[in-house]
């Protein structure tokens, strides 16, 4: 065994470092070439215009992050501040709270780096992707493809970076293993709690946005979406940035992050796993080896130039990147992995390890190509919800629900198959295996998924400077596929929160000593009872948040018509800063409640009632968690395509009786795929990781109110 | 001890039995106090048209009970088959699978015979309380109130006697207590079964025939609710009786002799309350106290001859008997239980067990309680959602949908409580009992919820006569406390579903000899997942079941109204036949893919994966199944009454934009309320007694997938 890792840790360790260096090289070659490309018009007006646009949108965003980033910040510094003071547990001389305290905050800075490099770039590419297309629909794509791919690979090459950088440091000072993988945790604690604020946040931004500027312009006003005159039209176009791309990337950041951790902190309970540098970092190795893999798959992703559509090239950049990750991992796991070792009690080999890896992998592309078939207006399920619109908007929200509700099935099969393939085979290590194996891939789900955005806003900007219908039917073409891709970008994130909440969920057991979770213990039933709950309420309150948001949107946006009728006429010039202003005041206001749910129920609970009632708790988020959060971005993404099915002419197309029952059932949807959907992944594998992070302290300090009552 | 229980057991078999008939004598003298009424009208022709309606709304609601009960028959002979073929696990010459097959006969036998009973009734008092509106609101009040009440001790008394019947025709065969009780679980399964016909199909029916008598009527032709020019105004007001008596009493019926039976089970594993009379019949004692304790409390049940609402009066029923019951359940437990006894392995004392009763009762108390905070429009939610549809039917639907899922929260929280209590002081038996104890005063929430459909009838029948407007504004009084208590009556249903499946559960673990069901095993969690999506999917078929049969109606009224323009002049007569078969069809068709799924899952999964799969698969359904359900039924209820609310004048009143976007939630919240949200009750407990009787099965046969894998 020996002679296979003679490399030693030094190896290892450089191999990760190289990948990680490889992304951040890829992540700034496209960044160059995107920024590289000149925003030039036809006219000097027109040049004006384009600059003009693009900076407001990059202001905006730019806005909004700083805005987002001073409460992360002051949110995290507090947070950092209990666990220092609860976190303390063990009687050596290190104390164990500052070092978690340090990996959160490191953690909370990295995914806001790479949000705001995500976001930086996106508002970049989205006029240069605009500019392309006077020339041809593939240059327009390779801009719009390659600012996503600065997202992806940028993102992945800081997590890649920041876990191993974590481990060597702390590496040196703790001896004790399962000591420093716990403290790592905290990194991944730190991800999540900039995504909790990313994707709720954003998700109420953008939403906020996106219905305040449709409900007064398109429908109040009749005027078209995207159109200059819109107050809000800025503001919607960075809530597009916001939500998908800051809100998306800190989310998969949260997922790479905590799944390594989950996987480190399991791990670490073997001795096996300890004596041996690659089975120490193989977690990190997953991640490493994807970065080169999606760097080939990229070279496939050329559009032709005859091509009337992007989207079998984007759906095909997933099946390749799938592929080829399957050859690297059976090589990494067998020529590289132990070929068995001992953990938790359980003789694991690495075909266990392979299969597990492999089930996460491809449970990911099958959840994936599902949400497209019931996300996408090419198959039935969508084609019934726009013909249920013929009797009124009743049905069409009947019809989409009822969509959701079953599109549930394979996902939750399929993700209940890798459960219990990878358990069964490798215990809850293979469970973090099969998380990773899922998001291995994810430099260029990130960038095919941040490709979205980009058209979108590239599509409002050709409107907004008035450019030729033919150049806006190319960029409207590249935001269809865009969509497509975003619903099975949102399968593959919540498959990956799942496996991850999981993993975490295990962890967090394997760190209170907690062998075995009988359900049928009081405590833990109720526990699973009120953990069901938490996703309806949390969707409720991010609903609302999001109703209560675009209602202050819609006073403003009617507010300027009303006070400035030279708008509408052209004379008079639109205030965006102020929309903008709004969305972000009022996204961060209204992400307190659900925010502090997330934060505060498995810290309450698990102090109040102990861990194994905090584990039953856990469980039964997961459950309903998983099923709440598929069937509302599927149930939003098929009410949006209904509507773009009629817009396209089907059952009278614009206009129609139809049409205005589908564009009821798209602003339902709204929230639904964009907030509250997306947002359920945060919760799961938040309150998993708090209850990790925290684990030490509920088993010394936990069930209080159980104590009294005794 | 013994002196205490001297009587032995042909005493209490002989009180149990009293009371049993003094549940059937009081409703045989209301049917007659009802019967006797005389049909007449002020003229000729208004005799004959209230002989004509009535007849025609009882013949069309006997044609759908024929045609269910047909297929139940069928269904349930070729179950019984299933049963005999598959149950015959020991060797002793008694044959286990024909006696549960027989019991299971007589179980769906007698629910439907209550089911058929209630309607009945119900068809002869609707026009009744329409004569004796003419008179006063008083006089309306108690010919309403008594129609239900038949139902109310019919189906209690009932249930009484067939369970005590079931025990002593068993217990002189068979010596062995355990077996005999797990025959006896036939019974429920039997009246769960008959349930599940009643409830999925029943609501259904109801709302096809609603919601296509609305969309051609209302909407598309402008003639108001309840014209006799509708065709589907018959079927409509069949659908009221269907749903909401033959579903919710087949429900009740089915809580009630399930959760006996679950405490039955359990009890009869100790040996010490095998050895006593009064202890075995406890679970039955329970029940069969409730019945004079509801008679005491319908004397209460007068209304005040300047009285304007009904709602006050109803609302106090329910508080006046769970006072009353408290007391009783006080008594006999503490005079009559024995003092102390051994129940798996855990010494239980009957303090604790009338803790875990009276905490079912109370919290069924709350569950009422908050039900109607949510779903009233005196109180702040439902005015938030009709506030919300001032900007359109999207918005209303969205915070509709967050009123339903942010209701969940106390009812979830005091299910919890009371299942921790009850399960901690008296193990799995004390679940049972608390079920037992929510449903204890089941005559009177039955009397109650039966009075409303009476009432609604008894409205439209005012309508389709042509009264004068007091009497229409009387029966209206009548008809809005009728959905009040509408949206009670389903969360005690709902609550009690959840502690009876629960029950059932735990009767199935103790049967199928499972002592702790560990969480950490792969198999269960991957249950536990594929159970949470259950009920999702579930949701889904139902409402599509309602979308597709209310678009059968549509054709056919659009048909009606299009071949005879006569109909909608008044010189032509409507064919109120053709509609009533069309959704009595149509009810039977759609409810064959849920129920398929309901029936079929514990059998095939329980058999591939065995029972341990199989408890994490019904611990999943209960997780989510308890929040869907709660919310479905709050959404529906809100979204209606924000209707009403609007219609009673707020926000521009009927007419106004607001009362269209209003229009659109109470369409969608139809088959919320009335179809998917009840019929998930019958889901979590058909799926957990299926699993209980076929549990000597699965211990035997089951897993063979597990098998062949390894």
């Amino acid at each position: 065994m020996d002679d296979k890792h003679s490399g030693g840790t030094s190896l290892v360790i450089f191999l990760i470092y190289g990948s990680s260096l490889m992304a951040m090289i890829t992540a700034l070659y496209f960044a160059r070439s995107v920024v590289r490309i000149p925003v030039v018009g036809d006219t000097p007006e027109q040049e004006a215009k384009f600059k003009d646009i693009s900076e407001a949108i990059a202001e905006g965003a730019m806005a909004f992050l700083a805005k987002e980033y001073k409460y992360v910040g002051i949110f995290a510094i507090a947070f950092a501040g209990l666990m220092i003071l609860t976190l303390d547990h063990s009687n050596t001389p290190l104390h164990e709270g500052v070092y978690s305290a340090i990996s959160f905050l490191i953690g909370a800075l990295t995914s806001s780096l790479s949000a705001f490099l995500g976001m930086k770039i996106a508002t970049m590419g989205n006029v240069r992707t605009t500019i392309k297309a006077k020339i041809g629909l593939s240059e327009a794509f390779s801009v719009a493809f390659q600012s996503g791919a600065v997202m992806g690979f940028g993102l992945v090459g800081l997590a890649v970076f920041g876990l191993i950088t974590m481990c060597i440091a702390y590496g040196s000072i703790i001896e004790e293993k399962e000591l420093l993988m716990e403290m790592v945790a905290g990194f991944g604690l730190g991800g999540s709690t900039a995504a909790l604020f990313g994707r709720v946040g954003g998700g109420i931004y953008t939403k906020a946005a996106d219905v305040g500027a449709d409900l007064v312009g398109k429908v109040e006003q009749g005027i078209p979406e995207d159109d200059p005159r819109n107050p809000a039209v800025i503001a919607d176009n960075v809530g597009d940035n916001v939500g998908d791309i800051a809100g998306m990337g800190a989310d998969l950041f949260g997922s790479c992050a905590e799944a390594t951790c989950a996987a480190l902190v399991i791990g670490a309970t073997s001795a096996a796993i300890a004596a041996d540098p690659f089975a120490i970092y193989f977690p990190i190795i997953i991640s490493a080896i994807g970065i080169p893999i999606s760097l080939i798959t990229c070279f496939f992703a050329r559009l032709d130039s005859k091509a009337t559509s992007a989207e079998p090239i984007l759906k095909k950049q997933l099946l390749i990147s799938t592929v080829l990750m399957t050859i690297a991992c059976i090589v990494i796991t067998k020529w590289g992995l132990l070929e068995s070792f001992v953990i938790n009690g359980k003789t694991v080999t690495n075909t266990n390890v392979l299969i597990s890896l492999l089930s996460g992998l491809w449970s990911g592309l099958l959840i994936g190509y599902v949400t497209e078939f019931y996300t996408s207006h090419s198959y039935r399920p969508v084609r019934e919800v726009a013909d249920a619109s013929n009797t009124g908007p009743a049905t069409n929200i009947i019809y989409g629900l009822a969509l959701g509700y079953k599109s549930s099935v394979v996902p939750v099969i399929a993700l209940a198959v890798t459960v219990y393939l990878s358990w069964t085979l490798a215990g809850m290590y293979g469970i973090a295996i099969a998380a990773l194996g899922m998001i291995s891939t994810i430099a260029i789900g990130l960038t095919i998924d941040a490709y979205g955005p980009v058209s979108d806003n590239a599509g409002g900007i050709a409107e907004m400077v008035e450019l030729g219908p033919e150049i806006r039917e190319r960029t409207d073409l590249l935001d269809a596929a865009g969509n497509t891709t975003a619903a099975i970008g949102k399968g593959f994130a919540i498959g990956s929160a799942l496996l991850t909440a999981l993993a975490l969920f295990a962890a967090f057991l394997v760190r209170s000593n907690i062998q075995a979770l009988d359900l049928l213990s009081p405590l833990v039933f109720a526990g699973l009872l009120v953990g069901g709950m938490l996703p309806f309420v949390f969707t409720a309150q991010t609903m609302k948040g999001v109703g209560v948001a675009a209602n202050a949107m819609i006073e403003e946006v009617r507010r300027q018509f009303r006070e400035k009728p030279g708008i509408l006429k052209g004379t008079e010039k639109p205030d965006h800063r102020t929309c903008v202003a709004i969305s972000t005041a009022a996204a961060i206001k209204e992400m307190i409640a659900p925010g502090m749910l997330v934060m505060l129920t498995p810290l309450v609970f698990g102090y109040l009632f102990g861990v194994e009632a905090l584990a039953g708790l856990l469980a039964g988020t997961l459950v309903t968690g998983l099923v709440m959060a598929v069937s509302a971005s599927n149930s939003g993404g098929a009410w949006d395509n209904a509507k773009k099915y009629i817009e396209a002419g089907a059952l009278g197309g614009k206009g129609s009786e139809a049409h205005k029952a589908a564009v009821v059932g798209d602003t339902v949807g709204d929230p639904f795929k964009d907030t509250s959907g997306p947002s359920i992944n945060i919760l799961m594998k938040l309150m998993a990781i708090l209850s990790l992070v925290f684990a030490p302290f509920f088993v010394s300090h936990g069930g209080v109110l159980l104590k009294f009552l005794k």
